[in-house]
């Protein structure tokens, strides 16, 4: 195993993981070959047997890969398996399902607590974690060591939540309002405009990269 | 103008119309120049120049374009002035946040309904929109002419909804739930899966493409 992969190779990784998930429990193969992943993803069997290869040497000749250890291997190596806390800005609509979504517990992310500046809202607890004052928010990251964050606030406050995040020392933005965030280097930011997305979908039959 | 544009230009578009639409409505600069545009988003300045030029005729040298008429320009070839009706399988948390949602206006999407197996939602209305039975799917999108679907229900059920959509004449589908699915030739489906999209962010600094 060799943790000197390339980016495309770290790119592809979380898409074989959505797929080995999706596979049925129960009466399918308990096994999976580099060339039926390959066909079902449309990639190139060379290169998806190389990707596994480098994350998990329990691959065997004829019969690949047992499923539910081929996720174990690439849960591993992604760092799926430790857990990592996460706030969230922003306890409106979007913000409250992302606060009760529990599907982020699979890829070793908690959503510990949401953030929000109206006063009906701090001191409750939505999808069951603690929603306080966003004054609070970088003694909070500090104190527990968060580096990720959400924003789900409206697009006029959302440049400033970012501010704010940053100088909690968080280095990675996922951000929900529809409007373009910048920070500054060493800050990863995602801008997720799903009304975009979907219109170029819709209307162009375009999947966007961000 | 041109409608033959690259797919990259295409794909382009709409991170200018972000960015275009973030900047300040009041006290900035009416105008905007291409080498500005490509500062802000790390962009080579003759590559926007040329996108520019290839979606409006308003640019004027020295000065650049009147903002609110290059968001106009870029809305229109888009498609994103005119309106296309949306549906939604799964009024759960998610469902019900994109069926109150009213950001997918500004992008020439309406979202006019949701579908869902729940007795006590079928009837009600949420977010303003009505909760119909998914037995009655393909009749309502083939009458609306609908042809975008959001899918928002458990990951067991999400490829036997993107089936129902399919046949009900649906070829762009945004999946929520975090399974990949797959659909036939014309059909294109954007995976949405948000945990792995924050993991990969929060754990390897990565934005990740779909």
């Amino acid at each position: 195993m060799n943790k000197n992969i390339t980016p495309q190779t770290l790119q592809r990784l979380p898409l074989y993981l959505s797929y080995l998930k999706s596979l049925p429990k129960k009466g399918g193969s308990v096994y999976v070959s580099a060339t039926a992943i390959a066909e079902a993803l449309s990639l190139n069997d060379v290169q998806v047997r190389k990707d596994l290869a480098s994350v998990s040497s329990k691959g065997r000749p004829k019969v690949g890969y047992v499923i539910v250890e081929l996720i174990e291997d690439i849960n591993r190596f992604l760092g799926f398996n430790s857990k990592k806390g996460v706030i969230i800005a922003g306890a409106g609509n979007i913000g409250r399902s992302l606060l009760s979504y529990e599907g982020f517990s699979d890829y070793g992310l908690e959503v510990i607590a949401g953030f929000d500046t109206n006063k009906e809202l701090i001191g409750t607890r939505l999808g069951g974690k603690p929603v306080y004052p966003v004054e609070d928010m970088k003694a909070f990251c500090q104190r527990e060591h968060i580096t990720t964050g959400i924003i789900t606030v409206p697009e006029d406050a959302a440049q400033e939540m970012c501010d704010i995040m940053v100088s909690a020392g968080i280095t990675a933005v996922l951000n929900f309002a529809p409007v373009h965030l910048t920070a500054p280097e060493g800050v990863t930011v995602r801008n997720e405009n799903i009304a975009i997305a979907l219109a170029m979908l819709s209307k162009h039959s375009m999947k966007l990269p961000e």
